[in-house]
């Protein structure tokens, strides 16, 4: 009688958020500091003081009706400003303000995109192990998700992704650094893919898109990833502030047109309809204006840096296998038994909340989220490492 | 190539989003003073003081990592909690804290409801004149438009209804206050429709839900509207502080499923899948709790009076026709020409924007948006005037 796919959507939730769910109803029940909590990416770092300045500044100067009034729908004209400036003079991108697309956070930089694209048939392809909303959001905007396995270091498969590539292909989908797997594509991979893109575009006789899902761009323990944009024209960048400024919670993010995109001016037109038809009316007023004054700035990464270097240590001496993360704040080993879901359910016992990596696309691997305190992960060293034990690591 | 649906939503724009946007281009040619732009329905009245005292409370006493981070889908459990409580206390409707979903607004609160609820084919009944967007949130939910027109004076049509109503209707819809036409439903009609409701959903053997889109409940200028709740069980209250705390930019509402609708617990999860399928991870965390804070607070709502008082006076004393509105902001006027568009196009020429009803589902009116400060109202009725002369009122 309602719609089913919805309601069996919100009876399912995703097993990252259940696990969460879970870890606040068993923080109630034995005490915060008794649950290791690695379930979801929520920043324990906080956000930068320039975010609490700002909102001060903003509360003091600007008028409340002002300040917390309608935007237009594409956002601020200040704000799309600012963000179009700041991707011109840091990464070289040609960018303007007619192009910035300002949006309430990754996951409607996702959906708004996917929706202005796709037309239902098409396909979109995603690297294996992936976010696992991301088949969703595909699927809710009429397109149809091809896995393309991630190497063995989980970086570009191209060969295959040539394969995979096709006449109803519209868009490829990358996260780098990537959720669940730390991985950071090289400039040489990316300028690969763009050619390859390029290629494929031709033989197609359309564009085929490159969607960046950049969230974790300021989180990277290397070099800086390259601009996408740089490497392929027909590229929307969804960007979010969530964990570059630690305000996940507010939902501030936006979409980046390259401006060298075909029919640039007609992708925006569909950027700006899609979020209408979802009912974004505009991005939150309060921290559209707070961004916009942080860009460039972040969180404190060393923090996640020392992190990774502290688990992926420990856990490595105790037997457990991982390639260590070049960006993001996941670690992914190797689940000791072939089955990851099992294997999580053990580590329950231990209160450790991990992920299997199953809803990733991937089995045989878990997902641990470093981006909690560090107390948390020093508290939780002698249950991963009697974990270890039991699995004779 | 792209979706080209979404493209022409993204280049039409909703003429009242038009209008906007050509009133701030003007102001900046002629001066903000010289433009009297009645367009948007952006709140004038400042956002009451405890927005302010509690945004700045909340800076002060929760951790930023906390504050700014995610809550649980549906909402922090807390302001859940607040929210029924106060709609309990308010209107003795029951109402439980698992029957609220925080969302980003009132046109995420429509998306979201009408996600859940849709399944391709089904009707949506609207009560025309509507808000224009009603039909975009329908159609890309997969549903159906049924239009009803209100009877003369912009109240329910009950036989119409009752006729319209049948075995494919999934929803009815209302407003109430009124956008565009500041009538609010009075407890005997909507209980008449209540009445109405239960009779067509034992005829179908399914719930036809009401939908009640109420972002106007406070700005209300006689007794207070009767709770939807409390005259049919199948009811689904979607509110939005836009307008009642002034916060129309910072995107928070909720969707309030009645506990005594049938199957309320898989009407929920459908809202929570909905949510999530259309990319709203959460309700924006610090608007959330500043929300549950101010509950039952409004902006200084006599502003809005006085504004409604002052306009329809004068706009009657020359000449021109309309019913005074019982609440919301807005001014409905019947053009003195039966095309509305060209009666607005030679407003435009007196810098007066308004909005014709066309977009609304109805020929030959107005819509005049009194959410402005006073003064623009005093300047602008000398242009007023012109125009009745003009038209020989």
């Amino acid at each position: 009688m309602i719609n089913e796919t919805m309601k069996k959507l919100g009876e399912e939730r995703s097993v990252i958020r259940e696990l969460f769910e879970y870890g606040n109803r068993r923080k109630a029940e034995i005490g915060a500091d008794n649950v290791f909590d690695f379930s979801l990416g929520n920043p324990s770092v906080p956000a930068p003081a320039c975010v609490r300045e700002e909102i001060a500044r903003l509360l003091r100067e600007v008028p409340a009706e002002v300040l917390h009034g309608y935007t237009s729908a594409a956002g601020d004209p200040a704000v799309r400003e600012a963000v179009a400036a700041y991707i011109s003079a840091s990464f070289g991108a040609t960018m303007s303000a007619s192009c910035v697309y300002m949006t309430c956070g990754a996951a409607a930089s996702l959906t708004v995109s996917l929706s202005a694209l796709c037309v239902p048939g098409d396909e979109v392809v995603v690297i294996s192990p992936y976010f696992p909303e991301y088949r969703i959001f595909v699927e809710s905007a009429g397109g149809k998700v091809v896995e393309v396995p991630a190497d063995e270091n989980f970086h570009l498969d191209l060969p295959a992704l040539g394969k995979a590539i096709g006449k109803r292909t519209k868009a490829v989908l990358v996260n780098s650094p990537n959720n669940p797997t730390g991985a950071v594509y090289g400039e040489g991979e990316m300028r690969v893919l763009g050619d390859l893109l390029r290629k494929k575009s031709a033989e197609k006789g359309a564009p085929v898109y490159l969607l960046a899902d950049e969230p974790y761009r300021e989180l990277c323990y290397g070099t800086s990833p390259v601009y996408p944009m740089n490497v392929y024209e027909n590229t929307l960048v969804l960007y979010s502030f969530s964990k570059s400024l630690s305000l996940a919670g507010e939902r501030i993010g936006y979409i980046a047109v390259s401006p060298r995109c075909a029919d640039a001016d007609g992708v925006f037109a569909a950027v700006c309809g899609a979020g209408r038809s979802l009912g974004y009316v505009c991005a939150p007023a309060l921290f559209q204006r707070v961004v916009a004054s942080c860009l460039g700035k972040s969180c404190d990464v060393e923090i996640y840096r020392k992190n990774r270097d502290l688990l992926s240590s420990a856990l490595t001496s105790y037997g457990f296998s991982c390639i260590p993360p070049e960006g993001a704040f996941y670690l992914f080993i190797k689940s000791p038994e072939q089955d990851a879901v099992a294997f999580c359910e053990r580590a329950k016992k231990h209160e450790l909340l991990l992920v299997p990596s199953d809803s990733f696309g991937k089995t045989g691997y878990v997902r641990i989220s470093y981006c909690v305190a560090r107390s948390v992960i020093e508290r939780s060293l002698p249950a991963f490492e009697t974990l270890a034990k039991e699995y004779g690591l």
